[in-house]
């Protein structure tokens, strides 16, 4: 039993499985797999998007770091929440892959960006003043990171004043399959629909092992970012291990059933934790994740964030409340 | 059957075994499994090195470019022979990770750097005169990229003319496994013994998923590394499956029997061509690479180089050959 | 008459009398010229440190940038306050010659850092954490960017909290003269023996035509911070002409008499605004800047700022005054 | 008496007197002076192209970084000669300034690229070839740092290659003053209308205290380079001294006159030394820089390279030979 992070969950069976089964004989390498030519078919159908570049790599913060490098140049800022993983959990990715612009963070309750902080983060971007880092591009975080789910109309409308100043937007979408679930909005309305222009596609914490699929809706960069894949060393000798993950995933809605269940998890974690009378949650349980306040002296108690998994089953939730209990 | 690179090999099944295995509960994230505790156990006492940091990636690139960056200061020259992977397959990844670092290409056919080319390389380098790119390290490859292999000796006399130029040496071991197992050499000997600073050591060419162990042997940097991999988003989340492919590879020596077998399949398909009278090879054959020279107008062939791996068969070297014939 | 900024005053005629005398016959490029052995000795003088490494560039974000550089690595942050020339006025420039250290911003009244903003900020840092950008250095500006100084006891107790936190710390000293002449105190009390470790002392504002030396109090980064300004193109060939406004600054203590003036003008022109109602100014006049706030609807006033200069005369301040009231 | 370097020489008496004239008043700083509105117009002039943006920088390594910078993308390489200032003399400026794009050295006689040695260049690029660093774009130096010219036939035939290869190229012209008086070719015929894209047009060398421009043909990338600079420190806040001296440098085409002096001398050098039996010329004298290769055992000479000046005078050529003799 595990709250710590659906990174310490497993491997869904079914990616186990395509795992094996692919590896049968020989293979084309660096991406040029059977597979890959499926996967490509596939995140093109789920979002509606027949034009879009798609590649995987196996890292959430490689997707997001090399997503960032083909649309924010140097001298400009990456506007984002102070909370991004991009600011607290990378360790200056951003900044290395870019070779060096900045990010601009932005407050906002329950780790959500306003439009109102958007234009006040905008305001103090002195634009066409040779001496200040310019206005570069947006990245919202969708599950943010504060478990919270920005909709398509909220979407639209941060990624509407990020055009208007000129600026693309970014999605940093490893937890995008649980707010998809919790919405029951199409992966197209979230996204490009929405005014994303690149987007990060999590596999990893919702039962892959390692990949995410970095979509690109308009193909403009692509061949930009396969070099700046290589480059960094992401672009993987035995592709198919990569193909075959994002396949099985795709397949059948993997994706979708299995966050799906995840939230389904949090929410029993949240009702549960409501009927403890000292327990309060500091933001709203929206996907998989939940940020209690304990009571002072409580005994020992996990974390400060709960996540739940495709993993987690209603007996681990259960124990867990019966020994919070 | 494909003899144009080990890369289009799959998994070997005790590496497959091995990730089923692991995939069980809940596992500590980004390294902290119990998996990693035995590898690195493992790669200290193969290496005879307790003291060594040892880490995982992905790639072959990433372990090779994060390994350079952390000797080699940005302006400073990597000495390498012309054929190097760093210089011809990595677009541009030393650059990138070091942020600027030079390539100094020395030439020495068979794909060897000679005392001698070293020597050349260094007396080009205006050191200490601030308008030249200076000194940095000395990269080297074992197998090279010839398929043509470093002895201990060889390693050693090309590391004590850097190291009495004041430059470390990275190893670039893509293909270690099969130059231990083509002459016998025990690991420590082949690497730190031989005054090698920082080591690659591949499983993936060799019939790994994708993993491949940086070493550092000499762990001052250890936490230079560490930060380097995180923000190049080469630390893995779900860390537990590069842990396992490592370890399953460390036991009973599977890496071991896996190059001989690939370094036999080689001699195998070396012998089959001798007897195919206009068919030459350009490089001494030492480990598991081929670089015939095919007659004009011959039939379709397959590559100008020819790599044997751990899965290919003695059926599949025969059924080439007669193809040729 | 202007007082948009010290930058839009000319240079001292002191200064361009040693232009022109250093303009006979062939001299040593690139800093083998004999005046900078003598600016050497004089900057060692006058701050009273034999061993320290001196070097000339011509802008003052060079000089920062270049310091920074060999200070900070790639994942860490620089503390600054927010209001810092390095943040607001350098396009960038930190990022670009740290290749990608990051920034973190401690607000404070006045453009100043107290020990608690320093602490907090430093609270803010998982240093440790892999993923998490690290502690680097504190870089401080004194004069700072709202006009106010940092006595030897202020700064010195900002670098020990820097130094118990590994940290160490430079000095923006774009208007360091301004503010010795301002306190009294000596440089070397104002500087390494107030902790601080690297300075970039300006020369442009108060009466060059465009030099600023920096001290690295330890030398032992001397070497880098040489590559790194070749590298950057800052290293001059006709290097006689840095120097030469150098050692005209640090002559007879032209340096001080300069920053004397520019600061008694600006104290008649504090003087002079209290006496016109309306007007308030947002932050003590203790150098060469007035930030005053003009009522609204008021005649077209110059600037938010006013700055004054070595060549603001008496008779500008008053004729300013006039148009004023 | 000095033959070392152009660098050795100091300011032509006409950039002193326009240094003093300029030092009245107050002025715009970063630029905003009225003498760079002079300058730019001198440029546009000069180059018959009214559209160029024109920037100064203080060195030659920024004009030429900088340069390299708004072109060559960190993944592409940057075709030279092996001789280059970019190569040799830069300390990596290129890879700095680019973030890490490769130069690709060309060899040839006498410092010079021939259309066949940039083809065979070309032909190593595997473009295309995710793996492979990318063709970037050309950068030439006339007069090249072996002392010969390229006249605009010769410049022609090399863009036109680089053109249609998809790379612009740039033109390090830290003495093309000298090329322009050694042929006769006018500005535009000698740049653009060869097909150069980016020109460092050097004033230090040829008499300034330290300025080039960099003239951008297209102007499409202006702001960018505007951008670059900034963050790199090269934009000078008492910038009316850098626009001083270009301004004087054009007018009255005295760049031309100095350079003309410079290249007589050279020949008075290069006839003086034939005369001297033992002494041989390894590179045609075709502007200011002279290659004698000195019998051994001679006496003290001065270097393997000499170089005139606008301030050699006969005398002291005449002297030099004496010496010789």
């Amino acid at each position: 039993m595990s709250f710590r992070s659906d990174n310490a969950s497993g491997v869904a069976p079914q990616i186990m499985a395509a795992l094996m089964r692919v590896n049968q004989g020989y293979a084309g390498s660096y991406g040029g797999d059977a597979s890959m030519d499926r996967v490509r078919g596939l995140i093109r159908d789920l979002f509606e998007a027949p034009e879009a570049a798609v590649y995987l790599v196996a890292t959430g913060t490689a997707a997001n770091a090399l997503s960032l490098a083909v649309y924010a140049q140097p001298w400009t800022s990456v506007l984002a929440h102070e909370t991004a993983h991009i600011n607290i959990d990378e360790c200056g990715a951003p900044e290395f892959y870019t070779a060096g612009a900045r990010l601009a963070l932005i407050g906002g309750a329950h780790g959500r960006i306003t439009p109102e902080g958007l234009m006040q983060a905008l305001g103090k971007i002195a634009q066409g003043d040779v001496h200040a880092v310019q206005r570069g591009m947006l990245s919202l975080t969708n599950v943010n990171e504060r478990g919270t789910v920005y909709g398509a109309a909220d979407t639209a409308a941060l990624t509407a004043i990020a055009r208007s100043h000129g600026m693309p937007t970014h999605l940093d979408g490893a937890r995008l399959a649980n707010a998809l679930a919790a919405t029951g909005t199409s992966p197209a309305e979230m996204t490009w629909k929405a005014g994303i222009d690149i987007l990060s596609f999590g596999g990893t914490k919702n039962g892959c092992m390692g990949v995410e699929a970095v979509v690109l809706f308009d193909p403009e960069k692509a061949w930009e970012f396969e070099l700046r894949r290589k480059r960094a060393g992401h672009l993987f000798s035995k592709h198919r291990y990569l193909s075959a993950q994002m396949e099985a995933y795709l397949t059948d809605d993997l994706w979708l059933s299995l966050a799906t269940h995840a939230n389904a998890m949090a929410d029993r974690l949240a009702t549960g934790l409501a009927a403890i009378a000292p327990v309060s949650l500091q933001h709203p349980v929206e996907a998989n994740m939940l940020f209690p306040t304990w009571p002072e002296g409580a005994l020992a108690v996990e974390a400060a964030r709960l996540v739940t998994s495709w993993s987690t089953s209603e007996a681990e939730v259960d124990a867990f409340l019966a020994t919070l209990r």
